[in-house]
């Protein structure tokens, strides 16, 4: 049961952004530009750091929606999303990721865990100071999502059918179009 | 030294918000929404515990930075924010911002420690829904600012007076209006 109260039938963020639309408009924002932005990592690459991240904080809901979005933009590989869940390095991904979610991993930690020969190593492999930058940030960013999750005690759906279908809708539309079809006040939240 | 090459003389956050407007925008309008937004919890009560978990996260610049901007919304009261960082249950604030930042430092050690027991704590207080989502939000944010800034080695001063002097200034107009003085491409970053 969450700990709060909630509109009933809506899993997961879903209720805490139906509950509170004035902080669901940044954060729908916010994953919008870092999982689908404009950039050289690739929707698929981004969804798994944070799909990874998820698993490591332990979040049921977060690593299984964000691991269907990622599966979405991956041809429907759901196998690659468990490998980069289980064992990123041994999982048929760029070394560049790999690197990338290694740092990740750190992030997940602790911000002070990253070091400079992290950095390096995945400059080494190709990685650009904005491809660091936003690692960090996703990372980050779920390190926030999985906590608001599972502090509010949200209940989720076992059924991956579920997720799947989710998965196809996000991957489709994006995160600010996706939340607006159930939230629509969010729309005129502190439009500038 | 920073990780990645950020503007040089911004620290902490600000050279991060000026290497990615993009981000920085729906992250200044995040805290503007959690800290400074109507609320029943006060701008003071708020920084608080964006303060204690940056504590409990051992991330310099945020702690000093929200505890200045803390002590300029409660009339400069630098040893009740150094109390509450120390030990809250002794610090001269109310039994509900008490069992609130209780709440608080559950979230910093992970979502799944906060127990339905401290929530009916926080009621026991008067605590809101509002109240209760809001300080678990603020708390899980704080953990994805406080890794963002650590995770990307940015550099900080150590000089009490430049964040008294920013922590006025964000008091008074705000993290949005503060952050665009030195960002201003920030302002036409996906307005809608």
């Amino acid at each position: 049961m969450p700990h709060i109260q909630t509109p009933e039938g809506m899993p997961g963020i879903r209720g805490l952004f139906a509950f509170r639309p004035e902080t669901a408009r940044p954060l729908n924002e916010l994953v919008d530009v870092l999982l689908r932005g404009p950039n050289t990592l690739t929707p698929g690459e981004r969804e798994l750091i944070a799909t990874y991240v998820s698993s490591q904080n332990d979040c049921y809901y977060c690593q299984n929606i964000h691991g269907a979005v990622a599966a979405a933009h991956l041809n429907g590989d759901e196998a690659l999303v468990l490998q980069v869940k289980q064992n990123f390095a041994a999982a048929d991904v760029s070394p560049k990721l790999k690197a990338l979610l290694g740092i990740a991993g750190k992030v997940q930690k602790g911000g002070k865990q990253v070091t400079e020969a992290d950095v390096a190593a995945a400059r080494k492999e190709g990685a650009t100071d904005k491809e660091i930058h936003d690692t960090v940030l996703i990372a980050a960013s779920f390190c926030m999502f999985n906590r608001y999750v599972d502090g509010l005690g949200t209940w989720y759906p076992d059924d991956a059918a579920w997720y799947r279908e989710r998965g196809r809708i996000v991957a489709a539309d994006g995160y600010v179009a996706a939340t607006r079809q159930y939230v629509p006040e969010m729309a005129e939240v502190s439009s500038k």
